[in-house]
């Protein structure tokens, strides 16, 4: 039996001005940065320990999982960058706030963009400077890899092969894995590992910043999952995050 | 031609208290993570990048290369964590107070100890708390591989072999190369590289938390080094780790 333990990253400067990231890179907010310790401080009492971690190419995420690390004592761990973890590209809606969109649009069509499995916001204009084509993240990458939207089905189509060709592999091979990562990228693993249908998966909501346990049997199939910490607080904080689209 | 970049990790506090080091895993002083920041600032205006870094598993050589990749927006950097960079191991002295021991013992047996190239301090023994047997990080060394005490010629051994297996050919495969490491890991380096003798090299001093350029030709000999930063500051902080073991 194995366990992993998958977290979404802490409160983001965008998530605290209910804007659309994507693959935009901003930072945490103080209480992200909080929310990333107190995580490491949760883990390390109920006596987790890791040998790997992976996690996105974005700082949000980075810089949760530094600051869970940091708490643990594992500044050392060997981390993998892996961009099939970022989270879902918001394509033209990047940047513009969750609400006003709302308000404009009503609080249904944003409803498709943010939650449709297979229906992807417009794209960026190829020559708009929210393209991702110039920075030297993905110098790596073929430019027909690099998205200018996505929708959730897209996303879903990355992250697969990332937990196929690297985390599976490791977890196989005995590693004890942390994954830092985002709402989209960690729904994709979810959807993947539990079976969940497209109409449902759209509706399942993660907290920021709390660690989700998953323990899985030698096929890597789900057993069981539990988040960490007060259970009321994450019951709070993921209400939060079903309303963040509603235009108020 | 490529450039490399090196970088002794920023005051720690037990350069504050004065004391033998070694692989004890202390954290930066607020000192010394504020000079990481200003290393990445100095190396982002002199026009840097990077493709990949390479750190020691010591948490002031981590947290010093931290602080310089987030101020040149460059946490996604792929890192390397090699137990081959961290600092000489410093024996039965880890811990004590440089300028008591000297008090002690006299300049001169100190100066022997910590500048000798090839006698190493008294071991620690086996069932000392401070081994490094039971840390997690050293897992998957051999017994014999983990020191209990180091000369610099022993620190130099291990150290090689990280330049020819791992350092050299990503920098023959064209990445650009900062790392974050110790004062006498880099004197391992500096003295490969500059063909410095076993007599000279223990006179060279490296100030914490300076970017160290190297310029090197095609078969990776140096053409030229140079720290980046204040060079007046630099000549100071040169003469204080000189004198570092003095009883005072």
């Amino acid at each position: 039996m194995y366990k992993i333990v998958l977290m979404r990253h802490g409160e983001s400067t965008w998530n605290l001005d209910n804007r659309f990231t994507g693959w935009t890179d901003v930072d945490l907010t103080e209480k992200g940065v909080a929310e990333a310790r107190e995580a490491g401080k949760l883990l390390k009492e109920a006596g987790f320990s890791f040998d790997l971690a992976y996690t996105s190419v974005l700082k949000r995420a980075i810089r949760t999982l530094w600051g869970t690390l940091d708490e643990m004592d594992l500044m050392w761990l060997p981390v993998i960058n892996d961009w099939r973890l970022n989270e879902r590209h918001y394509g033209a809606l990047q940047g513009l706030n969750k609400a006003e969109t709302a308000a404009q649009y009503g609080d249904e069509q944003v409803l498709v963009w943010r939650r449709s499995y297979d229906t992807p916001p417009n794209p960026l204009a190829a020559d708009d400077v929210r393209t991702s084509y110039n920075d030297p993240r993905y110098a790596g990458l073929q430019r027909s890899q690099i998205p200018l939207t996505e929708c959730l089905k897209d996303t879903v189509e990355r992250v697969i092969p990332a937990w196929n060709d690297s985390i599976a592999p490791a977890i196989r091979a005995g590693k004890r894995i942390i994954i830092s990562a985002h709402g989209n990228s960690l729904r994709a693993l979810i959807k993947m590992l539990d079976g969940i249908s497209d109409a449902d998966i759209v509706n399942l909501n993660i907290p920021n910043g709390r660690p989700l346990v998953y323990e899985l049997d030698a096929d890597l199939k789900p057993i069981t999952h539990y988040y960490l910490g007060d259970q009321e607080a994450i019951a709070a904080a993921l209400q939060a995050v079903a309303s963040q689209g509603k235009a108020k």
